[in-house]
Formats: structure tokens, sequence, C-alpha cells
């Protein structure tokens, strides 16, 4: 999977097409994209069921001038995929990244990872801001030059405040949102209020070990490999369409304390590739899975 | 971890000791193994808590004219290691390999690269016997120079009467049993007529996907690896003590079918390191853990 | 990467386009699929540079009757691909599997662990033959049905005799061969008149420890990783393109006949991997690369 | 391998023994630790070969009050181990962490991997400095509350005035050197002059790739794996013992650029298990290997 350099992003469009398979999608996308003058880049498509599956796309297209081009392109995109096939589609200038917030807690080792990334030019986004309920992080996220907001959690079940100071924050600063070891639970009306896909790492390979201290739980079992699991956070807690895992391998002897360690490195691995590839497009929800091409 | 190969195992004796961890273990076995004339080839130890944990320590030595002389090692183990520091021992002469049978069904790959591996000298057991439910394998275990015997599995939840069958052919004649994909739930009365560890193949990486048809919930959830689980079987279904694990990656365009293939790889690598593990006396079971040396 | 089960094969045509790149290609052979009653199933393209690089594509495409209608298909392949784009293109009908030839030598991990995936339907091939310069292998690749010629090789550089008895055996009846752990070198004349892809499993991770006794090489050098890497055969030794390449940790303590112990179970996985690939007309070589979709 | 927490370390001392392998080793340092009121924590051994090879050993013992116990524990060594044995041996206060000093280039991604881990508390060391010939990192090395020097190279092969300018700072200060992605060759003299180990990171699979731009020759090659090796530096470049290697999945699509990317990520891992073994004394050279407990 190649991250496009930014400067090589200018002109470039990204777009999505899914819904009912049917013959004819790809040929109908390739000819709007050429009598668009444009010229293919990138191209996968993939449908779960050739008989009456659903069929998913993304396209990478070079094309001359293309924000002066972009209406009429949505015009024929309008017309004749949407129309015509009636399938749903969504088409992206690649040259303006995506707004990405991090909201964090104590542990830094991902939040700080994004950053570094992000300032290396790994990471295709502009960070709006940081946000922790932790106060220790600020110098740090102040020296990449991201604004950073301290909004402590309040104990309780009750997070409606705090939510609240974060949605105030947040509302119209973000494209998506990247909970980096928050390990707050987010409520179903705050989802609901920000509106845009979050993306939380989990430190276990789900679907074992759900919920509060998997590593605990990982050594009490006696498992020989830990993971982590990056996915969209939905209202059911870990439950959510997955993006990226992995594991890594650990033995009798280590600690809990341990595997935490070990953890934090595959953590930061594995939420990472799950921003790039969120950031590059890539990830195509459908109901509780994900394509990612 | 080294495979010793068997022709050098001659007059190699291993001694596992574990129990309540105190000062001056090692400084006494090595003493013993000194005094009767042994030289440590392999030295393994760990205490799971240095302050009133539990110690476990593998050493295997060589000692010529080992059979002659193990007579007065174990009374010497006896005495001191029994006697005054009141810690289990076992000793075992590597040159006589463990006698180990399969249980196996339909699926025959995990049957095939064990009864490979051990023509090839990569797994220094002795085969006693493969029982299988199902008649397919007969030839290709018959080719390996290993007795086969077709034991149907009666349907219904009482296997009393085919797990008779299996006890009737096992007693006496093995010292672990290896589940080959076996697919067949076995009673805890079964185990206990049976009475040598036995070894389970599981498709997925446990705790997660316990029970039936673990790669069709895989797929279900849209997990990004999948994996597989060698464990020592208990009364309680894929709960047992973990002794090797691993996963391999799959993409969200693999069928349940292609995941079933892929496994498949990552079952007679997993299979194959625990009972090669076994063999070697390099797992000690404490609780629901292993030590792996 | 998925393989598509031998039932599902039928009416399906595996399409493989590649030559210079410029606008206008995907939607040039999208379109021809669509007016021949294909439907697309996969879809893989990629152009090494947007600017006047070389551009490569695979189509997988369903037409009821496709027999009927190939030729069809190749004039009008022939007509639009080959003459407007000046492309190259080779179209397969996957329903009739490649004929596979094994050569191999005394040691049999690669050679009956193809078998076996073959025997499982793993392998979208037919097999042909298998020709060693050992006899060892006779009874069990016999055991799969599979006719088995043994040839010695010579000694001595001159292995023109042999070669020439090998031709003989292969000539008109493969359209692939696999070196299974064969280790003999084959002369470029030999490989000019067999005149098919020959593909090689070597047991290192290329390019290092090219050439003989690569496990003793990695010993003496003290790496903490063995590997394997499958490619094709031309006239250099073990310099060909790569099709995949694997790696496995190892330890201070294994043995050189430890590392290839380890090292064989690599050896297979990427050796399948491999004729899988090529089997399914995913590899597209392009000079000393392989494109591998 | 587990890092024992910084606290947990008051009165462990690591000892570690090499030389002639013969019987007896083991109980005679054990005997001595238990006459000397010590208790073992972790043992390590190893023998290159059973019959007149090389013997490794490394043993962390407890022994209240360690500090005031060491000179009659290094005397009792002297007597014996030295002695009667005639091995090596060296013991360290587990206590007192290493001196580590970082060279650094332009390129940070090893550099502040480092500082961060040692921030959290995972590397068992004190950074004494870090020497740049870049300037760049000042900023985020001040931030670590770590002392920058900024050394310019002298263009050309003559290092020999940088050289001494970072011989003077370092001369004292330090008890090994880490190279992380420094990309100036040292010179024989520079590494006698410092007197202690250096450690460097290699970004590539070695021996593949040895000398400048391995990942512009991997994408020469068309690898579908890149690695990176961590190893002790000696006068013959890229020669020197390995102490890690890892690698990583790379696709035809990826191009150079994109493999140094995705290379950060190896290289920093495998530098930071290398100097974490290294700081817990777990690493001993033989010859031009490591012995890793």
């Amino acid at each position: 999977m190649t991250v496009v350099p930014d400067s090589s992003l200018t002109d470039h469009a990204c777009l999505i097409v899914h819904g009912a398979d049917r013959p004819g999608i790809v040929a109908a996308v390739s000819a709007l994209i050429t009598r668009n003058q444009g010229n293919i880049v990138a191209f996968d498509q993939y449908s779960d069921d050739p008989v009456g599956g659903a069929y998913f796309q993304r396209v990478v297209f070079h094309r001359a001038g293309l924000s002066a081009a972009l209406g009429a392109i949505e015009a024929d995109l309008e017309r004749t995929i949407g129309g015509e096939f009636g399938l749903e589609w969504t088409i992206t200038d690649q040259a303006s990244p995506k707004r990405m917030a991090i909201l964090a807690s104590k542990q830094d080792h991902c939040l700080l990872d994004l950053l570094w990334r992000h300032r290396r030019g790994d990471l295709p986004v502009s960070i709006s801001m940081v946000i922790s309920n932790h106060p220790n992080a600020a110098d740090d996220v102040h020296s990449f030059g991201v604004p950073f907001f301290h909004v402590p959690s309040v104990p309780g079940p009750d997070k409606s405040e705090s939510e609240a100071k974060i949605v105030e924050l947040l509302r119209g600063n973000v494209d998506f949102i990247v909970l980096a070891r928050y390990m707050q639970i987010l409520s179903p009306s705050f989802l609901e209020q920000v509106g845009v896909p979050v993306i939380n790492i989990h430190h276990s390979f789900l679907p074992a070990f759900i919920g509060a201290e998997p590593y605990k739980k990982a050594k009490e079992r006696g498992v020989k490999l830990i993971g982590a699991t990056s996915h969209y956070v939905t209202s059911e807690l870990d439950e959510g369409p997955i993006i990226e895992q992995d594991t890594v391998r650990v033995a009798h002897g280590d600690t809990a304390s341990e595997l935490a360690r070990r953890g934090a490195d595959v953590e930061r691995q594995v939420l990472s590739r799950a921003v790039l590839w969120h950031a590059q497009d890539r990830v195509i929800r459908h109901g509780n899975h994900t394509i990612v091409f």
C-alpha cells in the first residue's frame, strides 16, 4: 500500500463507489473518468458475492485542473453512477487533507507516534487539535505546533459534561477523530453529535479480551501472543468494524507490565496504519466489516 | 529452541524440578548432577515470583552409562531435591522416546504433517497408532508404517461407546495423545481413563472464537488475522493451558473456505511445535498456564 | 489473495494486459469485456510510473459459454487492445488448469507439500509428472497417483545427458516447471529447450547467501532470521525475478541442521504460495521484477 | 525477555561467565552465589559444543546489601571461577545503569524513539548526550532534558577532525555508544579511542544490501521483504556481530521512499531491542557472533 507523497497529490481525485453489484460498473466508471479527461492512477474493486452481492470500488485518477472540473465530474457521477446504476459515490480532492483530532489520556505513546509521523510527512492529514483528560502531554504536543486542550474526565458514569466540552471544541473543525488510548467510553449521543468517523485502538487482538485491562487478562489466560486492534467506534464497546490488527510473541516470563510495554509497540503500529489508510480513503465500511483497498 | 538429533540423545537425561521457590535450588540441583558425574548440556529455570513464588527448572545433562546410573541418581534426587527441598521432580532418559497416539478425523493436514515430520526425524517420539473416526486416511497412515484404527463416532451426545473402544486401544500403549483436528469433544471420564496428557489444536487464536466453526465466526467478525492454538485438553472446552499459538494475515476478500485453507498451514505449524516441545519435556503445566523452556 | 475453488472456474477468463501506460486503458479493457457480455469478477492494475511508465493489468471475468465466445473476444482484443493501444495481452480459460511438472531430489518436503496441497484442491493445476534424481520418493509420488521418473544426475559439470532425458519427458507435456529443492543447476540450453517458466525455491532470503549451503553460511554469519525465496529461474544463479519470500526467527543455540529443519517449513510455505499465484496468473514478469496481483 | 523495572533492580547483580566449557561450571557458579547469600533470579547458559566448546552463562541474583558485599563476591569469583576454572567473568550492579551516548544525523526516527522509550522507563540506561552532525534535532533532544552537541561532519574521507571532537566529548562519559542512523563510517582509530561497544542500526537484512542506499538496492532487486539489522560496529563495514534483525513485507507498488518509510518502523524496533538487551547485559560477543540470553 503506497503512501503518495503530498506534493504529488495535486489534481488527484479519489472516487469511492459502492452499492448493489451488476455488470458494467467498471466500464461505466472508467468511461466516465476518461471522458472527463482523467487518467486512472490506482484502481481497486471488490464484490462480496458475484451474484447479487455488494460492490465496492476505489479509483484514484489524475485530472489537470481538478478543482475547476470537479463540479462537472460530480454532475456526471450523479447522472450515470448514481442515476443509471443506482450506486452511492463520494469523490474527494486528494490535495485537501482530512482534518484529524486526537483524543488522548495519560499514556502518550500512540499520541506522540501520530504527531511524529505527521511531522515526517507520513500521514496525509492536518491535525486540528489534541484533547486530553490529562495535562501531562501539553508541552510535547505544543512542540509539534498543534493546539492542546485539557478536558478532565469527570469521575462516574455521567460523562455528559466533559463530552459537551469536547463536542464544542470539535464541532465543525474535524473530519475524523482518533482515540489514541483515550480510555474513556464515549456515549452514543457523543458519537451522534460529532457526526464524523471515530477510530479507536484497543490493546488486544479482538474479539479476545474485550473491555478493560486486556493485558492483565492475557497474562491470566496464558496466551503466547498479544495483539492490538484498530476499529471504528460504534455504540457497542469494542464491537465496531475492524480496520487493522497485529500480534507479537510473548513468553511465560513476561509480566503484565512487560506485556503492556511490548503491546505499546504493536498499538502504535496498528493505529498508525489504520489512520493512514483512513486518511487515504482506502477503508470502506460495510455493516460491521471493512474493505481495505 | 534446538531439537537435539536422536543419535545424540544417548546417555542424556532430562530433569524437571518444580515447587515452592527458595534460595539454593540451582546450587543443589547442579551439585547433585556434578556428584553423579553428569555434565549439564542445557539449563533453564523460571520463578513466577522471586518472593514466595513457584519455581520451575529443566536440566538436560549427559552422563556416560546413564541407564545403569539412573537408579542411584533417582535415590539422590529423592533424598535431596525431594526431601530437603520438598520439590517435585521427574527424570527421563532422552534416548527412550515418548509413545504418541494421534486421534484424527476427515481433515488430514495435521495428521499427515505429524507423520511426515516424524519420518524426517524431526519429532523425537514413537508413533504407536492413529485412530480416526473416518476411514479415509488409512492408506496414507499405513504408507508411513503406522497402525491405523477406524473407530466411528456414534452420533449424538453419548460418546461412551466409541470412547470405550479408543481407551481400549490406547491404554498402556501411549505416553501422550494428540488430537489432530479430531473434532470430537472428549468426556472427562475419557481423559481420566487414558490418564496421559492430551494435546489439541484449535483453529482459532484462543480465547477468540471458542467452540465450533471458528473460521466462520472470524469471517463474520471481520478480523484481519486468523490463528491457531495448541493446548492441553481439560474438561472445559478450549480452556486448557496454551502451549503455542500463531496468527496469519487475511483480507476482506478471503472467503471462509479460504480462511480454512490458510489456517490449515498455521494449524500444522503450531501443532507440530507444541508436540515437539512436549516430546522434549520443554513444557511444564502450572495451573492453567504453561512454562515452555 | 483468494483461491477460487475449481468448480467455480467454469466460464471464467483471466486477461493479462501489459505495455506502455497511457490514458484510457482501463476504460477500453472494461468496455471490451462488457460488450462481450463479460462480468468482471476481479480487477487489478498497476503502473510503475504514471508518466511514461509500464502498465500491468489482470482481470478475471465471467462470461457464460466462454469457450464458444473466446475466439470473438480474442479478435476484439487483437483489434483494440493490441491494435489501437499497442499493448501485449494474453487470455486464459480458468477452467483449464496449467500442467505442472515437479523436479525434485532427495529432500522431499517441498515435493510432498505440493502433492498434498494439490490433492486437497488447494492448487488449481494438473500435475503431469515428478522427475527426481533420487529414487526415494517414488512410492510417495505414486500414492498420489502421479507419474514418477527417476533420472539420475551424472556427476561432474556436464549435465547434458540427464538434461536431455528430462527435456524428452517434459517437452509438450507441461506449462511450467517447479524445482522443489532440485539442487541441480540447469543449463541455459535446458531452459531454452523446455521453453516454459521454471520456478525455483532457494533456501535463503535472497540476495543473502546466494549459491550452495545457505544455512551453513547463515550459521557462520550469525543471522537472527533465516528465510526462503521463490523465483523464476534465469541463466544467472539465484538472480531471477523474485515471486515470494519469507523469514523465520532463529537463535544462537540453533545448529545448522536445526536451521535446515526450520527453514524447511518456510521453504514449503513460500514455494506453495509462488506456485499458487503463478497457477492463477497473478504473477507478471517485468525485467528482473515481478508484479504479483 | 523481561525488562525488570528499575526500582526492582536494587541489590541485583548480573554475572557473566564465559570461557572453555568443562563439567561442573554451573555447580561452581551457583554454589558461589549461594555461599555469598545470593538468590538466583534468572539463569541462562549455553555451550556452543558439548565437547571442547565455548561456555557462556548469565546469572542475575539478588543479594541484600549488594554494594557492600560486591568486593567479597569478586574476590571469590577471582579465586574459583577465574582461578580454578580459568573462566572470564564480569559482574555488574544492576542498580547502576549503563551510560549511553547517541550519535545521530538528519533522520531522527531512531533517535527520538530511543529518547521516548527512555523517558517511559523502558530502557534501563542513563543517556549522557546526543551528538549529531545536523543541528535539526537540538530542540527535540533538549525537550527530553538530554545534552545535545552539534559536530558537523567534514566532507571527504578524512573524518579525523570531527571524530576527534566526538572522542573528546565521549571519553570517560559513556559505557556504550548507539549509532541511530548516524550515516558516517567511523575509523578504526575512533573505535579504539572510545574503547566502548558501539551499536549500529543498518537499514537492511544483512548480509543483503551491505553499504549505502539499501532501500534503493532492495527496490532494484525486487525483494518482497525489507529488513533492518542491529550489530556491533567493527572495523569492517556492516560485518560486525549481529544482535537483532527483523523484516517487513513490501509489494511491487511500493516506491523506494515507501520502503524507507516502512523500514523506519522496523529500524526503530530492532535498534531499541538491541539497546535494551545490551543494557541488560543479555548480549555476549563471541568472535563474529552474539549469544543473546
